[in-house]
């Protein structure tokens, strides 16, 4: 009996020793390169895997919500930098969070350290976002004029004090190879080391630079003028990193577990339970034709990949189409389980609330999510 | 003080008035055509709202998964239809869901129900899935030994009776417009008469066809040969239905509320809490551009809905970019609400585990979903 055996519908596994080693890889690089870790948590949002982190010596975290800093503070965690764009509405929220643990937020538009002054009744640190070519949001590099200002309102202010630079590069995610991912990093850094000079010439000293994306942290080598990394999905990687190369296949840590509901021996294709509401609609392009998932076969403790040609080929609320070689497919029925290797583990793991652990086999042993702490599935 | 002034973080709102409009135009719709109205629940998810349908007649529905078979059967409703292809592993739980309540499952390939007939141990009744053209799942409308081999197998098991044929015409989807949407349903309700006549022939009958699809269900007139309709998203409707023909703009009933975190006039868009963890990453294509949604502003009890220049242009985990014209974004600052009208309500709705009703604004009044009733938010 496996933890395979035991599943009746659609369910994310975990394998925790790829994860653990995963952990492992990115602290040991953290450390080789004199960089502060600050682990991102909104990929697994679980207080029992963030006890994975904590194991290893690691005391700071990133979160993307107030709600994800105030679950993470709930289980222990004392300094959290919520590395989303401050949303103003939560201020009572961030006021009561702030007396409890170091809790440093993020601005990444003008205007918005004045009104944080106005409304912080405790001390917050304040990250500047920096926008060094993605385009999402934070202060574009070459904006001087605008990031001094800001600084000035976080210094003038009682509770607020300037932390330093956070940049997310997640236009490294559109590379295909190292070498791409690299070139993204080192004109990323190389602004960054200017920014700093100047901003240095002006005065400010005392700040540090976080770096934020899985592709640069696991790829790059060069970390100079960065003080700390910022990963999140790294821990579980996916095919999205194994397709622009942060990752290999054997590196993911979840996947997801579908019945098999029928199967379609004249279309080459079966369809499983598990669909939009289990791997979100996350896709990539691959040999080919648009992936929603790659297919893997249940071995005990483990899975085997399976080849590119069985993949999920298309995906509604519940349903996922599963097209794959007719040898292939002869050898499966309905009632069977498959696996699934998700796009995008984050979006994955959001819809599952939770995991159950591969290697715990006798026990079957969920660990919640912060969304689904209060229900068992 | 409205609902919106409350908001805080993402949260979908919910108008109970068109909601309700919306579905006493469909339950007029099947009356008119004499037609069993047989709601599919999968969209909204709610028993809440499942009280809605209650209060003008209707007793039966179809859901997804036995999981939401079993949450409407503990709220009371008697005759279900799972209108999922059956997961065998689940046995345990149809078992003893049959011995509560009026459950029919879905058979959607060969073989099936030979081995359902030796796992059921209390009378279920089956449908068959047809398949018309979608080829997502069923058995091909044109295999009419495959069928009869299938009801034979129903037909000679003890617990086991044929209800009739199931169709999911997803490719209405796809339409453009409603002439064209006609033209998927008439070939379908086309097929569909001529199998019926074959089944009558080989002396199968005494079975009803039951139509799935929101666009057509919708938009055609001539539902010749069909007994029930078993439409979803129609509660609420969405930008995807609304670009096919199915809805009118003013017709979607749920909007995602969200608060502006950055504003950046330079690129003429601004920055919301609200990604694929609340809207899903379902897009469209829309002038010219993917869209992930659109733009309306708050008026108290609804909203007003922008041009479609100001859209969601890009979105990740928890941002999501919104792209506006110059004159709107200059009336828009950080700390503000802006709303989204879904590209996906079903997906959205599932995501966020809940709704706000707008109408009810000195109360915020949270109507939870499956998922959720153990969690308030």
């Amino acid at each position: 009996m496996n933890i395979w055996d035991e599943i009746t519908k659609p369910s994310l596994l975990l394998s925790e020793r790829i994860a653990k080693t995963n952990i492992q890889k990115m602290a040991d690089k953290a450390k080789r390169h004199h960089l502060s870790f600050r682990p991102h948590f909104k990929t697994h949002q679980s207080a029992s895997i963030g006890e994975w982190f904590r194991e290893i010596g690691v005391e700071k975290i990133a979160v993307s919500s107030i709600e994800m800093a105030a679950y993470f503070q709930k289980h222990g965690w004392k300094d959290i930098a919520v590395a989303f764009p401050i949303n103003l509405r939560e201020i009572d929220r961030i006021n009561a969070l702030a007396t409890k643990c170091t809790l440093s937020v993020l601005v990444s538009a003008e205007g918005v350290s004045k009104r944080l002054s106005e409304m912080a009744q405790h001390s917050l640190g304040v990250w500047l976002e920096i926008d060094t070519g993605y385009g999402r949001s934070g202060f574009p590099d070459n904006g001087l004029a605008a990031i001094l200002n800001e600084i000035k309102m976080i210094d003038a202010a009682e509770n607020l004090h300037f932390k330093g630079l956070l940049i997310h590069n997640g236009h490294s995610y559109k590379c295909k190879g190292q070498s791409e991912i690299k070139g993204v990093h080192e004109a990323s850094i190389k602004r960054l080391r200017i920014l700093k000079k100047e901003l240095q010439t002006a005065g400010v000293s005392n700040f540090e630079i976080s770096l934020g994306d899985t592709p640069t942290c696991a790829v790059a080598e060069n970390f100079d003028g960065i003080d700390e990394i910022r990963p999140g999905n790294f821990i579980f990687y996916d095919l999205t990193q194994a397709s622009i190369g942060s990752c290999a296949l054997t590196d993911i840590a979840v996947v997801l577990a579908c019945p098999v509901v029928a199967v379609y021996p004249a279309r080459n294709q079966l369809v499983v339970h598990g669909g939009g509401v289990h791997l979100s609609k996350d896709s990539l392009q691959s040999s080919g034709h648009i992936s929603y998932g790659r297919v893997v076969l249940p071995t005990g403790e483990l899975w085997n990949i399976c080849p590119p040609s069985a993949f999920v080929s298309s995906i509604s609320q519940e349903h996922g189409i599963l097209s794959m070689p007719a040898e292939m497919l002869q050898n499966i029925q309905v009632g069977d389980i498959l696996g699934i290797l998700p796009v995008h583990s984050c979006m994955t793991a959001d819809l599952m609330r939770g995991y159950y652990l591969l290697e715990k086999s006798s026990a079957k042993k969920w660990l919640p999510m912060m969304k689904a702490e209060a229900l068992h599935p």
